[in-house]
């Protein structure tokens, strides 16, 4: 992502988690640029926060409370995305029975889409080991496969001789 | 490749075609370097043999007019290998019907897996989109992911959205 993403951007990480991530693209936009950062627990909204304050990064982004599917009520009009982070599944360390689930991951993934820049990308991290993830992949699969190839590039990345499911990739590049 | 590969090296092109990638490996291991090129199309041999000479490059060159399969025999004893290129599929401008087949593919990609050095890679360019392709891709997908994961990491990469079957990669590297 450090090659699509530059000082000024505006770029959305829709499951920030512990929070490293959101430090790492508050760096890459720098101070002209700004971070939508998304999710439904409070714990890593908090944890989230707080590295960024150490970083003195947090005045770069602002951190909603809430799903990924808000992100067209919590995105400013017309503004247009250069890059936007999904890490599917649960949080590492955390609660394993909160996941990401179909319907706010697609529709969260579609309104980035509307927002995409000219070459901005959407990056997924999709997990399908845990209980409801190969649900969830399919359905970002399938609606990935669909995706007009006049309109944008989809690109699956994975390695596929590991006895336990590893994450893969899905990056989708608009054109 | 231009990561995996220092002068110096051995690496194989097993289907030299039209010659492009055989002269790219050629220029990248260097005069202390050698390429084993392979095609069953006398005309592939013959091209890529004219292309080599206009580079100067013919002497780094060991083309063998025989299929990929023949590999192990070929290669010196106890050289190790830290690329190997497959295009597969028929040979672009060429005859259609005159493409790489399950059988003999398994075989190449299995003696040069014994040959490769660590942190070596094969890499194939696979297409499923002509008669006989899916099946060819089937039997190396199969094959890929049985790969013992302690010895090899297996990377897919390719684009999902697309019309018309286009090529993916296929990277084998051994740890």
């Amino acid at each position: 992502m450090n090659q699509s993403v530059d000082p000024g951007d505006t770029v959305v990480d829709a499951t920030v988690g512990n929070g490293h991530d959101t430090v790492y693209l508050a760096k890459l936009v720098g101070p002209s640029g700004h971070v939508y950062g998304f999710d439904i627990q409070k714990t890593a909204i908090e944890h989230t926060q707080q590295a960024l304050q150490a970083e003195r990064l947090d005045h770069q982004v602002t951190l909603t409370h809430a799903g990924h599917e808000t992100v067209a009520q919590v995105l400013p009009e017309a503004t247009t995305v250069k890059c936007a982070i999904f890490n599917l599944g649960y949080l590492p360390g955390g609660d394993k029975t909160i996941i990401t689930k179909p319907t706010t991951t697609l529709a969260a993934i579609q309104a980035l889409e509307a927002r995409l820049a000219t070459n901005g990308v959407i990056i997924l991290l999709v997990y399908a080991g845990h209980p409801g993830g190969d649900k969830e992949a399919q359905a970002v699969l399938d609606h990935m496969t669909q995706l007009d190839q006049h309109q944008f590039q989809v690109l699956q990345y994975g390695f596929i001789n590991q006895v336990h499911t590893p994450p893969y990739l899905l990056a989708i590049q608009k054109r």
